[in-house]
């Protein structure tokens, strides 16, 4: 299904490296800035990086069978009025998207009901939707192919429209149930362990969301072995392309911020789809969400920021993009101790 | 010295903290980002505030006489080399400046040497240096006087400017010993529980620097209960000075991200001058330097990145802007739930 992922290129990390040494500054005072720096170069495979033009953040928005279990706060209409209030730029993601330049695109992967939304952000629809996952398959053996193919898609036209650096944002009630199960399943966690209070649930909803999860989880775990198979039993078409988008982003050579609970868990099974993908990704922040600990832990990553932010829609990871644009710059633009005949140390 | 700082306006606070319960967001979502937004509203004494327009960053560059008892990893010829890189562009702070929308100043207060720059660069210098403050005072009475003097004069040429966000950013081989020194004096803090690897010293290094502290903050014990008798002891102009603008800063109502180890060493001093001052500063990095996080835990500041970062410049407070930018942003700008059309919690 994904072609072999290449790792970024050893050869540009070593002279990034070395780079980091000539700059006029203390060899590492810039801490994580530096390896995120080296990291840039090395997805890119040149030293100095070329600074981001068109960083790009996309939205796959879809409801969730289970939230009927009232698993979230807020009720399943709010997922198409979000994608409304992203198309109008009201948003956390757009706001913070315009301070940090990158632009945004959604797309209705399985919003619930009819959008009058534009024919891009419709065109991948592949249902309304998802069946409920403590009980059935979250989507029909076509509809996954449909979702997975829709994220390839996806990731090629934005790569091949010249975006330098890629952001999967998430936009669905209920979606960090899904989101819990598939981490559950691909750490062989409890679900105790995995269950977070989302958009900000009370107790009771805990409740429900806890036994939910425990239920799909029984389901998952029968098919936790096949990636494919576990996005068709427990994700649903926004995270099937989502994971499918990631891992072709990785094909393509081209470097992702990870968001929370909801991207991560896709990043999960799209590092099962297609192994050594985590090595194009960096992690934009660490959220509220225990489950998204666990997911960054599985993949080695170490969360850029630690900010408590439980938003989704991508907006963790747009919040560390001016970082990564940061150490990008830093690399490519800094003096050397040579050219600006600075003394070394003694 | 300095009038009565007021706090930031509550008023303004309350109608944030309000308006984030509007925002198309579950309340809280946007985690720390949604107590900056509160906290700059309530700097500006307005709600929704405003997106800031002239960030500015002011480096204080000034040499020590310690570090002739080889307490730095750099000589002192640096201090001035790097000033001519800071106005030529190349330093960190200057790419760092660059991605988040910020200008650069650079004010030699006390390096050593004559440095041929412009007339605004060294209008304010006090000396030349300073006093050996493990054996002698860092100033005399008169320079000090001096140094303050500059330090309000800056902070209110840049209010009266239009900046409405500052950072004190610091310059100098050998500064982290005397801003060990004032955290020790300030928090009761023990030599060894404050010495770093400031630059990256090596072991023999750091055992001179220790012995230097130590002989230091016997001297500096002596006078903590009075600011500036602190600063003339301990500090030097280039630390003194930022003490002022840090303290004039929040004289003129005006927010400040705090840096690494020498901008909250001269913040701790700035409190003790204008009580009161550090509500208008937040912190915006944590660094590897162990007095920085005594200092910040003293002021009771949380810092928003911990990216291991140590170079001083401001550069820490610089990463951080774009996350204090967004955080106005979104409270500024995000659509609320009415407008949207969008349904509440169930």
């Amino acid at each position: 299904m994904f072609p072999y992922v290449s790792p970024p290129d050893e050869s540009a990390k070593r002279d990034a490296l070395a780079r980091q040494d000539q700059l006029t500054k203390p060899s590492g005072a810039l801490g994580r800035l530096e390896d995120l720096g080296v990291w840039v170069a090395s997805c890119q495979g040149v030293c100095p990086p070329k600074p981001f033009t068109r960083p790009r953040v996309v939205i796959f928005a879809g409801d969730h069978g289970v939230a009927a279990n009232g698993v979230s706060a807020y009720p399943s209409e709010v997922t198409a009025q979000m994608v409304a209030n992203f198309l109008a730029g009201g948003a956390a993601v757009n706001v913070l998207a315009a301070t940090a330049g990158a632009t945004v695109r959604v797309v209705d992967m399985s919003v619930a009901g009819e959008l009058s939304a534009p024919e891009q952000v419709t065109e991948f629809k592949v249902r309304q939707s998802s069946g409920s996952i403590d009980r059935e398959d979250a989507l029909t053996e076509d509809e996954l192919k449909a979702a997975v193919e829709a994220g390839k898609t996806i990731a090629d036209q934005e790569v091949d429209g010249g975006a330098d650096v890629l952001i999967a944002g998430d936009m669905g009630i209920g979606n960090t149930t899904p989101a819990a199960v598939l981490v559950a399943a691909l750490t062989g966690a409890e679900p105790v362990a995995v269950v977070g209070r989302g958009t900000g649930i009370d107790d009771r909803t805990w409740m429900r969301k806890t036994a939910a999860i425990r239920d799909a989880l029984r389901r998952a775990r029968q098919v936790s072995a096949d990636p494919l198979a576990l996005l068709r039993t427990s994700a649903g078409a926004d995270i099937a392309a989502m994971a499918a988008f990631l891992a072709q982003a990785a094909v393509r050579k081209t470097p992702v911020i990870l968001d929370g609970v909801v991207s991560t868990a896709a990043a999960l099974v799209a590092e099962e789809l297609a192994p050594g993908a985590r090595l194009w990704w960096v992690a934009g922040h660490q959220s509220t969400e225990p489950s998204h600990k666990l997911a960054l832990e599985q993949l080695g990553l170490e969360p850029m920021l630690d900010m408590k932010m439980r938003l989704g829609e991508g907006s963790g990871a747009v919040a560390a993009l001016p970082l990564l644009a940061m150490a990008t710059r830093v690399l490519a633009e800094m003096a050397t101790f040579q050219d600006a005949g600075i003394s070394g140390p003694e």
